[in-house]
């Protein structure tokens, strides 16, 4: 029995809101228990220096806590003056994951400017982000499918998170703050609906971890993303039509 | 007739989430219009190094927008190194007139963070953070209430903001965005609930005014506050008891 | 009787000095009292990006401290890596009051970069800046106007500034720091020589103030900057025989 | 047959060369291929603020590239103004699995400062980093151990690192440059002497991959390290004795 | 004949203001030639960090120029965000020099603030930075000396700076901007009363120059550092008494 | 007798190792006793703003020390957040004098990136590193010098420096750190192959110095850069043919 009632291998409630802002491309509002997160796609008609005139798009992305999103409050990096470590970590692996369900070629010259800015954190706020990121991009990029901005429908697949971890040498899908600050072993999986991995990150600075433990960690973390695009399915209904299809428009 | 339908002397709906986030010790999500802030308070025990050892409180505030608040995406401070000028001016604006409803004294040496994250930005941000903000500083304090921080009970007045402006050669009441950006002239007032002023700061950047004007628009200034501050009232209901009593605990 | 022996409703003693450096294209050093600032302006044969291709001019303030303009040495901005909140307040305001009594059209696509340096702080250091930068802005575009680089002349109207306040209960014009450190309300009025507002920024921090004490303020001011006119007139002379005659050239 | 002659489960030459420099308490010069990493450990008596008065010690680290260790110069971050996110994420990997081995409070109240940087860079500088500063933190504190600075000796394990990856569907051990950026899949396994894993992190940005993928990947992996920590072994001969035995000193 | 109508021997008319500014412990506004120059000192009954306990005291400077000294605009420090290499070395070489003939240790655990603020630039900022700072140290010190803050007077010579350089061939004393703008070789000199040397830095950028080039400007710089301590020693008057005797108090 | 045995005249032993790191242009490691520096020239096609489209090319320098190059780990910059005074003069000084021999018109517009880079520090480092940038400037530029990118060859003299200083009242050759750190006065010397000045440094801090002083130093540097510039010559050998001749390619 685990500290809010669920079983090991079970995920917290999820809430999704789509089209929450009324000015971004794509915006969605996502609550993985008490993790509450704002997904907001902007669409930029330029592609960053390093892709200029490969008729290839980008995305990007930018992760933020409000300063009392967590139970201490938190310096906002413009008052430090630098960013901190672990936000660089997680902005990148989020554009970098959301990057491989998409098709850039087929994207074009656009950079979609991913925005997650975390409005209470318990636990799982990247991967709650990605979760949430990917519906927004939907959102966005069926905005430009309307407009028949590109020939070839761009997403790939569906992509979705969870974090599993070891705590009190119990294995444990979707952690909550507190298991997650007692995890022995940590891990985030970013996954795909055909059951392919992105990204696994795991690690076990308080506990070395063996093989064994790793593959059935990874076990409880494909039951999690199963059940998260399900939920991913469910928000989008027919805005979902197209994708995986690479159909031509 | 105005853009949305109002009245020239008419303030838009006004929503007010109370305890809106569970870390924070004040926590309002507020509504005006199309416009919607986080307001959140946060108590330090202790005070900035100019006020240390004199028995005083503090309370100072910290302004931002999400980057898709707007209608262009706007870059995050941290981006571009440094904060905005126009941030500077609304996060100094709403300290200081929170301050000016604070016995400082009587709150004793703490720190009151207030932290206005805009989620979407329709006109007024400035106000409808201040109007909020107040409710959240009340909450806080009752916080420290219950548990007898101190002795005089510190909120002297109630505090709320409205933005007035001359568009098209007409006095409007509570901008909107659409308003704002084709202003003649703009004014802030932020008014306590004996009518008294704590602020007034009006600009005439496009047009100089008369002093006749002027006080046509503090005119239309005193019904939106007045409005404003039978709304915080209403959502306030019994934690407002001790407002202005100065009341010993 | 005032601290430095003045009425109520008196301004300091007020020195001018025109074409004070070699360089800038207008270039004043200005004291009131013992606040002595000097103003230089720079013309720039560019706008800025959001202004490219319209056609308009601009005009731009940066206002600083020499570190040792205060009683107490104040840090340098580049030492602590950032501008202080004040100085982004005033140098917004300058920039903002000086542009409303310019025709940025007829101007043309050039920012004139107004620099205000103070060299000794006494009180009232941003109506100084504001009643000497007009001038020395009159210096650069009179140096324009004899290379006929527009057809229209660009200056409206004067613009003059003067701080009023209330102190131990008396309102008084022009405060100097002895006064404006012991202000319950401090306000900065901007206006034109025909007696309209461009600006008006009041604040009661310490005490929140009636309308009717709003009214007397606004009284005195209205006195201030029209003394501050008949010097600056006198100061122009010839040079200002232009000002306000939207005249073709 | 791969680009450099090497077999598909071969790790390239390995050069370290101990006590490298003459003022670090650590320091190695180690050389995988053409990546060559300078590794300075140096102790500093006192723990960051978070760990104050615990009795417990924390090790950090710094990773930092020459300009020209690339084939491109890459600016200075002094010179950008910030930290690139690629630098971020690896010296918080290399700090967290160097603490994975140590017994932080056996080490007592000190920090273990590691200098990373690289003179050339070939692929795997963030492995080779990880290997090499282990030996540096082994000769650091084999420092400490000779004044018996503590009671039970810290360093609980080997620790090693190697990167995998999928390169033209081909599963490859330890990749340079030339296979690195055409890489489908990359893998970092960062592993203990007893076969454990102290971080684990893949990547399919190009191609998300399939758990036997994940799996080929890894048992590749193992040999690497294997090898790794032989020649970690060889290098540190007698000053190796104390590793792992948990010993009272 | 020289640009200005000087000898190639002479230096630039001087002009000095003592107690300047109204707050600082020592002001002094220099004229030389057409390059203005405010010194002022302010003491501060604290050292930094590295000297903390030793008893001694320190002098610190730094240096700026207004955005219009100079013929073009410069952008300032903090708008660029950060210091520019050539202001830095200025401000070093200042402060260096003026520590060279003070008495740390009878000055005791104060610290020296020199801020050298450039109006108007032409030629020899840095010269004329160091002749008048010297000054205005002086003043500084004797206000201390009233308090009867130390007993032994701590400043034992005087010092004074001149530049010396090359240009069309011809070996100039004190070189004005037309002047270094085109020297070959560009000679800074920092000396004593007593004809020794603090500082001597000669770049040949342009040309590589012999030791006998050398020699001759050593020889014109040595009767400019002469003429300028005369003009110090009639600035001074009686407050140089105790300049050199290393006095009992 | 000196601190590590040598006589007051002789330099410590020089090691220089030519083509040290593969991707850089030129790149020159060098020793200088116990001080070791690498050189790497980057060859980029565009001049800096101020030069562009006048055909002549740039020398620019980076300096920078390992934190543990030194005694006691100092920060890196980016930590502090800003460079520090001293790498900002060095850097310059290494710039200027480089420049000082190369023709720069005959380079055309191209700059050359000097990367100075301290692994470790004994007295000395910007001296030694001019004399091992030399020689990498010259790899850097017969590696264009063989593709015919001018016509003619652009180096036009030797560079080379050492330091001296006077400690304990004895004038010495090339100061090691125990030296350096306790001299009166310390000079840096850079010259050319023909005995000329490009640049000289020398600071009294601690005391002043007569003329006498300064020309026995002079006489001191002399012989050791004459003997630097043996070594430099002997390292080059055949790819110093050019070196000089202005010779048309």
């Amino acid at each position: 029995m685990r500290f809010d009632g669920r079983k090991f291998d079970q995920i917290r409630p999820v809430n999704i809101v789509r089209n929450y802002t009324k000015y971004a491309d794509g915006s969605v509002y996502i609550e993985v228990g008490d993790t509450k997160v704002i997904c907001n796609v902007s669409i930029e008609e330029k592609v960053p220096l390093f892709l200029r005139g490969k008729g290839e798009g980008w995305i990007t992305c930018e992760y933020s806590m409000l300063p009392r999103a967590t139970q201490i409050r938190k310096m906002r990096d413009i008052t430090k003056g630098k960013i901190d470590g672990r936000t660089v970590e997680i902005q990148r692996l989020i554009g970098r994951t959301l990057r491989s369900v998409v098709d850039l070629k087929a994207l074009g010259e656009k950079t979609l400017w991913v925005d997650c800015d975390v409005i209470q954190a318990d636990g799982g706020t990247r991967t709650t982000a990605i979760t949430g990121a990917f519906i927004a991009i939907v959102e966005a990029i069926n905005k430009l499918h309307k407009k028949k901005d590109f020939k070839i429908y761009p997403i790939r697949k569906y992509l979705s998170a969870v974090s599993v971890g070891i705590v009190n040498n119990e294995k444990l899908l979707d952690l909550c703050y507190e298991e997650d600050s007692n995890a022995q072993v940590d891990m985030n999986i970013i996954m795909t609906d055909d059951g392919q991995f992105v990204e696994i990150q795991g690690t076990g600075e308080q506990n070395p971890f063996s093989r064994k433990d790793m593959n059935e960690l990874i076990d409880l973390a494909e039951i999690g993303v199963k059940k998260m695009i399900q939920i991913q399915k469910r928000s989008l209904k027919n805005d979902a039509l197209w994708i995986g299809t690479g159909g031509e428009i």
